[in-house]
Order: structure tokens, then sequence, then C-alpha cells
């Protein structure tokens, strides 16, 4: 594969928004922005396109809604930074309000998230999307819920929508080795015949994320998504600091860089923890990532700040230990 | 692959030892014994066997040393538990006098810790320990570093020698799951030659120390080490508590359980971390794993507390940030 046709998405803002309700200050995303421009990152996320119906404003930070105001204010004309994306979800978006026509917005590409039960609602707003002149991903989030012959019915169905990229999201951390890289051959044979390209979102309740993205990677998977130190909906993702390292050792000459991400792990994501925002691998998500279950029941045991995790096991499998 | 012809090694006091000077009472030694029979362990190693010459029993809790009978009080007559295995390293063991014959000793299995510019000595220490009685394994270490040809002629050494299990392992958790692959394929085509068994013991520096130990499994590997909460040099090692999930999914009526691991954990391992002993990934050692470096200058880092990772990898890498 050439090194070209690698895109790196930085989630950071929109996974690692979803720990800590999207309350980056506006220093911490400028300044991330800069580093990703730096360190090689195609495309930054820089959060959700929610509905202020369904969410409420007061109650999230203002990257949860990304108006273009607020990106505007962020990149400036952004002559050399990365492409910007924002994620919409099937039903919690006002998209034929909230997204504007590419030709105003600062936005490069909208990625539609769904799952395998939310198909029709998804073609729709990838419609809408390609419609205004913005990249369209489709993200299938649960994917390791899926059956094959569900997720190869689902991927005709978007094959066949304007979609640039068709992703999988092991939103549960499920995923093994080997079931990583079947999935992404069977989402490949259905982007060679749609021409799409494929991406991958990992998550890291069994600190599989990095292997996975890499292994995915080099099945043919050309999107790989990560957060910086892996901040992301519990046990986070695949952290960009790992996927860097491995892109500049893979590919001589590369254009990715990850020393210059470094300076912001120790300033910007430690005083992040050290407030107290809380995510990452632990016994709790790699329960709930083995039972291949959402990982709602650990993130609750986290705040809660339990410390009987033999009990959790108990509750979330019903297993005798 | 038979779940039968499956090892599983807890190296948790040995490799962990090397963390805590070795430093676990017998409490905690006994009861992991208990878990590990509970949980299907196969073989539990309980330390080195370091020659008190070069170490002072001073500085060391006895598991650096791992007299007979400081086994035997552990482990009674021991009639279900897992089999017993000690390390010993070239140049730093005294195997004529510390490690007795099987018929009158505890352990079943002498683990031969080598690099490849030291076989003479393992050699040597492998026919004296099969000599003995006991099985042996020849654990290649710092094998990211090794070149192929010098490997393979490495395997053709030990081949032809009494040991029955031949060891990758990825001291310098440098092995990306390509390579790790690579690497199981060659070991096993040896194995396969001398009619040895091959096995893997994975560090965790680039969080890739159980993808690379299930992987190699997946490739037809048979051995596998893990750790308790990873616990381990540095990065630590692939976590015992992921392996054995896996394990539980991957083969219907397993015998491999992990729920039983789970009290242990949240007691005895969470007591030594709120003790102030601390291991396990971070960004000083996915450094050392991506530069293919021995560990010392991030583990000597994370024992200063240094936060200063900008700086330290200017220092072991030359680069300019």
């Amino acid at each position: 594969m050439r090194q070209s046709e690698i895109c790196i998405v930085d989630a950071t803002i929109r996974d690692g928004g979803l720990v800590n309700d999207f309350r980056f200050n506006d220093d911490f995303v400028r300044t991330l922005f800069e580093i990703n421009c730096i360190s090689g990152v195609d495309y930054m996320e820089f959060g959700y396109k929610a509905s202020r119906r369904v969410f409420d404003p007061e109650q999230f930070g203002k990257w949860k809604f990304c108006r273009d105001e607020d990106i505007w204010a962020i990149v400036g004309d952004k002559p050399n930074g990365p492409k910007i994306a924002v994620m919409a979800d099937v039903g919690r978006c006002d998209f034929h309000e909230d997204i504007l026509n590419k030709s105003e917005s600062p936005i490069d590409m909208i990625r539609v998230a769904t799952y395998l039960d939310s198909l029709p609602g998804a073609v729709e707003m990838i419609e809408d999307a390609a419609n205004k002149g913005y990249e369209v991903s489709c993200n299938i989030m649960a994917i390791s819920r899926g059956r094959d012959k569900e997720i190869k019915e689902a991927l005709d169905v978007i094959g066949q929508t304007p979609a640039n990229v068709l992703y999988i999201v092991d939103s549960y951390g499920a995923l093994y080795p080997d079931k990583a890289v079947r999935l992404a051959e069977l989402f490949l044979e259905a982007a060679g015949k749609y021409n799409k390209k494929v991406g991958i979102h990992a998550h890291n309740n069994q600190q599989l994320a990095f292997a996975n993205t890499i292994l995915a990677h080099e099945a043919g998977v050309t999107w790989m998504d990560a957060t910086c130190a892996s901040m992301g909906r519990g046990a986070g993702n695949c952290a960009l600091e790992l996927l860097l390292g491995y892109l500049e050792n893979k590919y001589e000459g590369s254009r990715y860089k990850m020393a210059p991400l470094i300076p912001f792990l120790d300033e910007y994501m430690q005083s992040l923890k050290d407030s107290g925002v809380v995510w990452g691998y632990d016994l709790q998500y790699l329960m709930t990532g083995l039972l291949n279950h959402h990982p709602r029941t650990a993130i609750q045991y986290t705040k809660e700040k339990r410390t009987d995790h033999a009990a959790f096991f108990r509750e979330i499998s019903g297993n005798i230990i």
C-alpha cells in the first residue's frame, strides 16, 4: 500500500468528548489542531452535530454541537491544517438545519454514525450531506454484534449511496484480531464493488484497539481513527501516539510524526487526567468487551468508583464465581 | 489446534518480581497458586534460580533465588496444582549447586533464559537441567534485535539440545504483529524439525502483548506466558485475565476460567499497586519499544517520576522535536 492512500483521523475531541461532556477549552482544541497539522494527521474530528432539541446545550460543551462559527473561531482560514470532520448520529441530528452547504462551512467531511438497524436514516443523512458537497463516511457502530449476512446486506445498501468511506466501528471493543481482519476483508470486498474506501474505529476494552487497527491496515484498510492518549468512551480508542509511531516506523520518509504530539500529551492530556477525567483500559471494560456488551455498565461502574469487579462480572454475566 | 496442546504459564512472581525485587509474601504466592489451579493455568513460574554470589540475598525477596524448601513451603505436596517452573539466566545461576535432581525437587521445569550471543552457556544449562530430570525451555530474550539468519542458526543449536520448548521473548516490546507472526513461523519450522514446542513471552510497551500472544497462538504457538494485571518489568506482560478470557471464549468447554482470578486482582494485585509498586504501559515504554531499545532508560525515567516525555524521547532517540 502507498502511504499516500492512508487517512489518519484524530477523533480526540469527538470520542474524548463523550468522557468530559465535550468541555474542551479553545486553547486545547486550537493547540491540538496545530499539532495534528505538524504530525501529519489528515482529518481532525471536532465533535458531533448533535440536535439541540435532543440534547440540552447547557449540559454540554460546544463540541457536542459543532456550530460552524465555533469551528471557524478555532481554525481561521486553515491554509495547511488537517481536514475537518464532524460526526452526526442517526436520529440525533437536525441535519436539514444544522448542516449547511459545504461552500459556507469549514467542515470537509460528515461522518454518519449508524447502527445496523437504522440504515434508512443513515442513507437519508448520507445523501443530504453529499448533496450539500461534503465528503461522507458511514460508520457502522457495534459491528461486533452483526452477523455476516446482515453486514453484507448493509454494505450493499450503503455501497449504493454517495458515502466515500465505509467504517468498521468496534464500539464494544469485542473484536479479536482474527474477527477484525475478517470484517476488514468483508468491508474491502464491498468497497471494491462500490468504489469506496474502508476505515476502522477501534475501542481498547481488551487492549486490542491498536493491534486491530494496524492489522486491518495490513489487510488493506486505509482510514484509521485514533485519539490522543486513547481518550474516548470507556476503555478509549487506538492511541494516536502508537499509530503515528507505527506509521513512522513502517513507511520510509513517512509524513507522519509522533514526536510533535508528545508535549501535547504531557501538558494537555495530562491536565485532563489530573482534573479527574477518567478513561482507558480497565478490568470492567475487559469484561464488557469479552461479553460483547455495550460498555455502559462498565462506565457506570467507573463513575461510581466501585472496586468489586467480581460482583460486577456476576451482575453482567450471570456467572457464578 | 486442540485445547489440550495449550500450556499457559503464569509468570507473575518471576517477571513481576523484577518490579518489586521479588518481595511477595507467602500468602500472596500461596493464594496465586490456588487461583491458578482453579483457573486452569498449567505452569506457575515462581521466580529465578539466581546466583547468591551475583545477587545479594539481603537486597531481594526469596523468589529471586527460589530455594526448593521455599517452594515446598508454599505448595506442600501439590496434588492438583499447576506445574512449577523457575527461570535460570545464563551466567547468573549456579546451576550445578542450586538446581537439585528433579526427584528431590518440587520444580517441574527449568526455563533457561539466554540472549542470542550466550547460546553456549544456555546449551550447558539446558543439558544439565534435562540430565537432572526436568522439563526445559529455552527462552531467547531480546528476539526483536535478532536477524533471521542468526535466529535460525540459534534454533538449530537449541534444536539439538534436550530443551522441550523454544520461546520467543520480546523483551523490548518492539514486535509488531506481522513480525511476531513471522517469528512464530520461524520458530515453528525449527520446532517441527526438532520435535519441540514453541512459546511466546510478550511485553506490553506498545499495547501489543496480548495481541501478539494470541496471534502467535493462531499461528500454532502453544505455550503462552501471562501475568496477573500484566505485572512485569517496565510495561509489563500479556495480562493473564485477557488471555484466560480469550481462551474461554475461543474453546468450547474451555478448561481455562477468567472469573476465579478477579478477586485476586481486586485484592492482591490492587494492594501491590496501592503500596506504590509501579508497572504497566506508559509513554516512556512506548518510546523504547518503538526504538527497539532495552527498557532500562524508561524504567529509570519511571523511578525518577519524571514527566518530561519530550526531553526523554530526545535523549534516547537523538530526535529533535
